[in-house]
């Protein structure tokens, strides 16, 4: 089964309006900067590799209709472009890696004119969506190993097909070990649930054999060994592997902790952020108290009352097992295990031995 | 501000019924054992010591309306109305010991016939009802010297005014701490929203600072030092101190150790099955998918999805830091401590440091 959740075709970039699923597939297209900036920020689009890839698309959009420029104009345009995008969401290191990939390209071309910048910005977009593709593919290779026959894993948000720009990270590796996996539970993931709406629809419609709880049972999930490792993507990474993932994750990390079981965190190499030391130095995304108190429209609790919704938390590197990269697997990651993978370059996971 | 969850004039048990707070409060008049064991199991009233109040009226409401029946069969009526009553929800024990109270008072009484009878259990009822007001105030005034001025404090479900004959459990012990209360953050409490719907609600109603939070977002409150203690009810505690409270409570306790914050329970001598050697002999009730694929009609999970809803989860002895009853404060319960507090005559928690 084939989920398209971005797609570039004729000037628009056409993404499936994940605040729908499952109930009903909805498009959106983007054909400004300024659409793209509001389908991030809005979350038509999450899952850190996936709004990286649209923003890409988005600065293109940003620039390609700006005529008679010069190119030192086109890369002016581009910072303004890419200030907007970046406003959008905080957290996801993704977004703004991906925006200095389209930077560098249009400096780059400069001399050329604007006509070969722009090409030269959709074809660095295009290949931010390729590259992101192929880094799915070598974690879902390098992180299947992992897990023996008969695995049961519990996964929290969507870190699947819906979330990247191929069959995703977490859930990436899920379709890869295939058969071995005997049960995914999906926590439902408020207050967006990502994990009912997306993961458990994802995984349904590829045939993996998924039970959905809600976040509060996964202790007792464990405490009844009925699960043998968790997995879960990431937005951003620090260099001594702390890990900014959807608020919950942090949680599942102490419980498996508690329970001897292995946690694993699944992300390209474009998830870390080098320039942060530790952790508490990711910004995390506050969202509105909306999401909280109301579901589509049902008020769900008292008008007036106080709110507290962080879109994300922070594990310590010290609960995480391994991280799973398109470089290899970081065991028992820290500042050196971590600069040792990702200074390798990027392979499709096929090295064998070699990459964990 | 009063709340009044639970009422029995002119032969009619009036109960509010909590699935529609805190949009509307509308109250089901229950003329029958029957309605009223309808009431308990679609959760028109719940928490673990309200549950056994109901339950003692409805087996009244059963037998009220028996006529010309020897005292003999005044018993044997109320045992088919207390198998039916005792039907409706399995783990809250407290239903079953205010339905062998209400047997007792039956069984003493048979001898002077069955109008003395039926004045007896409606007498026994209003005493369960009564002497869990009392246990309400004496947990709380137990609990409340544990909690030193400024505390931020977690709950989890609902143990307030809603779901007993008093102040409530967790949340009585909130109300007398008072102004010594910084914060409480209230999970929302997943499936159901007791937490969100019912917590927030009633802490907001009487003046407590309250921020609500997902249940996944605990752990980052803890993390952020953004809290002192977690206290929670319980709907079921065995002689070693194991606990079934709502799903949730186990991760909750976990994540406290982890922190090193102190987790209290706060329940009546009533909740306690010394029948029980450890916490998995406790029966978990699993209820229905749709309490996780629906909210209200509006459906947020995959139709087909499989789905594991249990309503308790249980946090062992260890975890706990004081159980605190009416009897007294039971500090690192086990089955010694335990059986020593119980063993005290009931006290309105005035009796200064002897209680503790």
């Amino acid at each position: 089964m084939k989920i398209v959740p971005i797609r570039f075709a004729n000037s628009e970039l056409v993404l499936l309006d994940q605040r729908f699923l499952p109930a009903r597939e909805r498009y959106v297209r983007c054909r400004s900067a300024e659409d793209t900036a509001r389908a991030i920020k809005s979350l038509v689009v999450r899952g850190a590799p996936a709004i990286g890839i649209a923003a890409a698309y988005g600065a293109y959009l940003g620039i390609a209709g700006a005529e008679r420029v010069s190119g030192a104009s086109v890369c002016a345009e581009l910072r303004r472009v890419n200030a907007l995008l970046s406003a959008a969401r905080p957290t996801a290191v993704n977004l703004f890696w991906a925006l200095e990939r389209i930077e560098k390209a249009a400096a780059y071309t400069a001399i050329k004119g604007p006509a070969e910048q722009k090409k030269a910005v959709l074809l660095e977009a295009r290949k931010i969506h390729a590259d992101d593709k192929r880094a799915c593919s070598a974690i879902s290779r390098y992180g299947a190993r992992l897990f023996p026959k008969g695995s049961r894993v519990i996964t929290h948000c969507n870190a699947g097909m819906l979330a990247t720009g191929g069959t995703g990270t977490a859930l990436g590796v899920i379709y890869a070990a295939g058969k071995k996996i005997e049960m995914v539970y999906a926590d439902e993931t408020r207050p967006v649930l990502q994990g009912s709406r997306l993961t458990a629809w994802e995984l349904a419609r590829n045939r993996i054999p998924v039970t959905l709880i809600c976040d509060n049972m996964a202790g007792a999930v464990m405490s009844r060994g009925k699960a043998d490792a968790v997995i879960v993507g990431a937005d951003r990474i620090a260099s001594n592997g702390d890990t900014a993932n959807k608020i919950g994750t942090y949680g599942l990390a102490v419980l498996a902790r508690h329970h001897g079981l292995p946690f694993y965190v699944a992300a390209p190499a474009s998830t870390f952020d080098l320039s942060l030391k530790r952790g508490e130095q990711i910004i995390i995304e506050e969202r509105p108290s909306d999401e909280i108190k109301n579901i589509s429209g049902k008020i769900i609790a008292p008008p007036g009352v106080h709110v507290w919704n962080p879109a994300f938390d922070i594990t310590p590197a010290k609960l995480i097992t391994a991280i799973i990269t398109d470089r290899g697997v970081i065991k028992a990651p820290d500042r050196d295990r971590i600069a040792e993978i990702l200074s390798r370059k990027p392979s499709c996971g096929k090295s064998g031995k070699k990459g964990e």
